[in-house]
């Protein structure tokens, strides 16, 4: 696996929103994608997942890329892939382009488990203390994993945003909660009071996706019975 | 895995139907390879999948291999196996070949789920607009799987035909369609009037040897059950 | 994977019987080392399979070894093995080796499925069509798996000798039969006469020392249930 | 995998309580990190284990970490995961690091299975027949497992205490049972006489942030199933 | 995996009690360094297989080592592992040592099925007809697994006694008639007439700690269960 770079922006502030619990990471990054006016200047090459290409209002999504928007000075790392059993590999990834970026700072945006059963949406936080003066709570006890569980042990300078999400809440409540905060803590200026709103149209988007995705691969498997090999 | 190359056709058009969702990759180019006088200049090498060797009209078939028809200047994948796991593999190894032939254009044939469940067959295509002219539709929001998947995603210029799949309906009706298609947009001038009846008989013939080849398969299994090892 | 060889014939005709759909393969093979008076000339080695050690009349047999006729110029290749997963391998051995014996042709042996109930035991060749003459079908719609696959796909000019398979009946009768066809084919000038009897007598033996090692390997699951590890 | 360490202290005694049966190890070593001022001095390197970090009073916690206490000359090996499968490899890494050292011994803490249905925790050991005069039982059959039972094979002075684990009762009474003789064995002097206490309170500790992980894992794979790959 | 000797002997005989089917080997060699007053010389070095450690009367066992008997220049190869999958690379190693050590002869000791419902225990041997005459039967068809199998197949002169394993009865009495035979084979003098006895013995002891490890392992599970990872 490798990421290649068309342009290579400096000192960028890098966030990352790797789904590895709940699409919360997925939502919030296409939300600030479209929202920022990013452009794409990478993408991850790999061999190791599964060849999938999204097709989205008719143009092919990259399904793990780079993202970049100039006027904050911003890096995006936006996928649609499960990368589990990759996480480490990545993380040594987005180390290395973060060093070639020498960028400022790396935001990792995730969800987290939760039993709290009560409508409000938390979104808990780990790093710099500023995040709390922004609404998040700190994170006292938790278990992290995926790509954000990597980059925190190697990474050590890492902020996190940890949405907690419920089984029962859609995830875009809890993406947009987290928009609200990173608007305010990279003064992004996004339109965010009508957030809940679009979170909830882009998760119905890429849940229309992924369905479509769950029905290709199960009529695939269910024609290919008939294949050789 | 490499292709082995017997000839090198110079500014060709390829296209590949490889079986990844339905069986219209694999019918549509064989048709085309009887249809237009097709002659096979050379074959994927591999280790990687089990040897089938099929034997079709007392004559071997080359289970992966490349024709080309020199009137056209057209290359022709053609497969009967299923290359799941090796479609990044296998997409690097024909866009070597195209770059080797210095290729006008690629393009893949591919079977998509829909819930459509009208009786009417309709083709998407991505990428050249001029498929749109021909009677394809515009692919919107979809999710691609297989050869065609990787290919779109390393190969930036691909055009792509997609065939709506129905579980209930034949392939061939599919793959009728997507040669009326590529017919005027290759400027190929095959006889596809006849098409449908055709495509059915191709879908019989390759049903026939997938069958026998399953049947064989599991009463391998049943005999090899005394087998040591 | 290797073939040892302690004497390397030159220009032989080759003959291999791996077992891969029904035991007509090692039959016949069997049948011919005891008729021609072949001597062992040479042994796979290999680490890939299972060590399973098969003793018959008291002497060891060689899992998967090289066998010379020297008065016919034969070599005959004969396993006991289930080579599944190992068949390209294999073939590239065997390719090697008959060049380096600048090998006359190969034939292969090979059970192959069919859903014709009759009693009459059918015999399918591929290849030169002199066998034809000697009373075998000449095969036209077919699947065809194992090292006669990789053999068939790797080696043009491959001669093949199948043996209709039936479920319910002996694989003896089929591999009579092939005896018959090989011995007019290459002047064995072997009886095959009373064939079927000595062919059903080595089947039983066959498969007496292939119950004899499930039953082992039944029991000795059995007894490795306390083992440690 | 590799030990990276920022300090490398000079003839210390190592303790390791990696968890291969129940969490006796992870229980001791995490009551001696707390208890005597440990100072985190290294982390083990992996990518060969699921990345899962735990926040543990806001703070991240390593969760494979060398720490080392300057007041007694030791260094403490602590770990949260299950290290299954590369018992050999940490014992290779664990011996180098002793020989970098110049360690003067390695102790062993680890559970051991009992049918004993006494209420009485036992303490054996294996080594130092020192062991013994502190109250710890020579062991005389048993089989040992995990990172102790390869570096017992590897190193042949190692010492080890064994707790006899019950089914039923809370590791943590074992965990203080060996540091009662540890403190003894070491003269550590921590005030052991409200262990149990406090020990039963490390293993609601660690077992609470075990249950959250292992809901997040299941909340996870819940909600993964949406996810594409 | 290689074999570590501390000494050499030379021209010694060989014998190996791999368990493969039933633990007639393991038993039989336990015996014989019981008896003869062997010293270790030698051990496995493996990561390949889980690190189980066996401790015996207050002493570990190593779970796979050499041994050697001075006064009868005999080398014992000893193992209480499970060694499935390795048998090729164990007996390479084996036949390295004999090398080494100019071997006199390698002597396999191993379980063979058997459908024989008599109370008589049978001794089965390949190789040196020396053997027939101190009471084993010479083995006319078979099927043997495991290292003693590809020693027979790697190593020509090969001699092997093999105790036909009844399911019912315990492997200690065939034990103890290859005891016997062995006995009188390599004049070993060891009092055999309490053989039977003192075989049950050692047999109980084994399976006590076979047992006790399964034990532990089933618990290991159940407590592992809610280990990270």
């Amino acid at each position: 696996m490798k990421i290649i770079l068309k342009k290579t922006p400096k000192n960028p502030i890098i966030i990352e929103g790797f789904p590895s619990f709940g699409l919360v990471g997925t939502i919030t990054t296409e939300f600030l994608l479209e929202h920022l006016k990013a452009e794409l200047i990478g993408e991850f090459h790999y061999n190791e997942l599964s060849p999938i290409a999204a097709i989205h209002k008719g143009k092919l999504i990259n399904p793990m890329a780079v993202w970049y928007v100039p006027s904050k000075n911003i890096v995006i790392l936006h996928t649609i892939l499960n990368v589990k059993g990759y996480e480490w590999e990545i993380t040594e990834k987005i180390i290395e382009m973060s060093k070639k970026m020498n960028a400022k700072e790396i935001i990792s945006l995730e969800g987290v488990a939760t039993d709290d059963i009560s409508d409000e949406i938390k979104v808990y936080y780990y790093g710099n203390k500023k995040l709390e003066e922004l609404g998040a709570l700190p994170v006292k006890e938790s278990i992290i994993m995926g790509v954000s569980a990597s980059l925190m042990i190697r990474y050590k300078k890492l902020n996190c945003l940890f949405a907690a999400v419920h089984t029962q809440l859609p995830d875009s409540k809890a993406a947009a909660k987290i928009i609200e905060i990173l608007d305010k803590y990279l003064g992004l200026k996004v339109d965010y009071h009508p957030l809940l709103k679009q979170a909830e149209e882009f998760e119905n988007k890429i849940k229309t996706i992924l369905q479509q995705s769950n029905k290709t691969l199960k009529e695939a498997d269910k024609k290919s019975m008939s294949y050789l090999g």
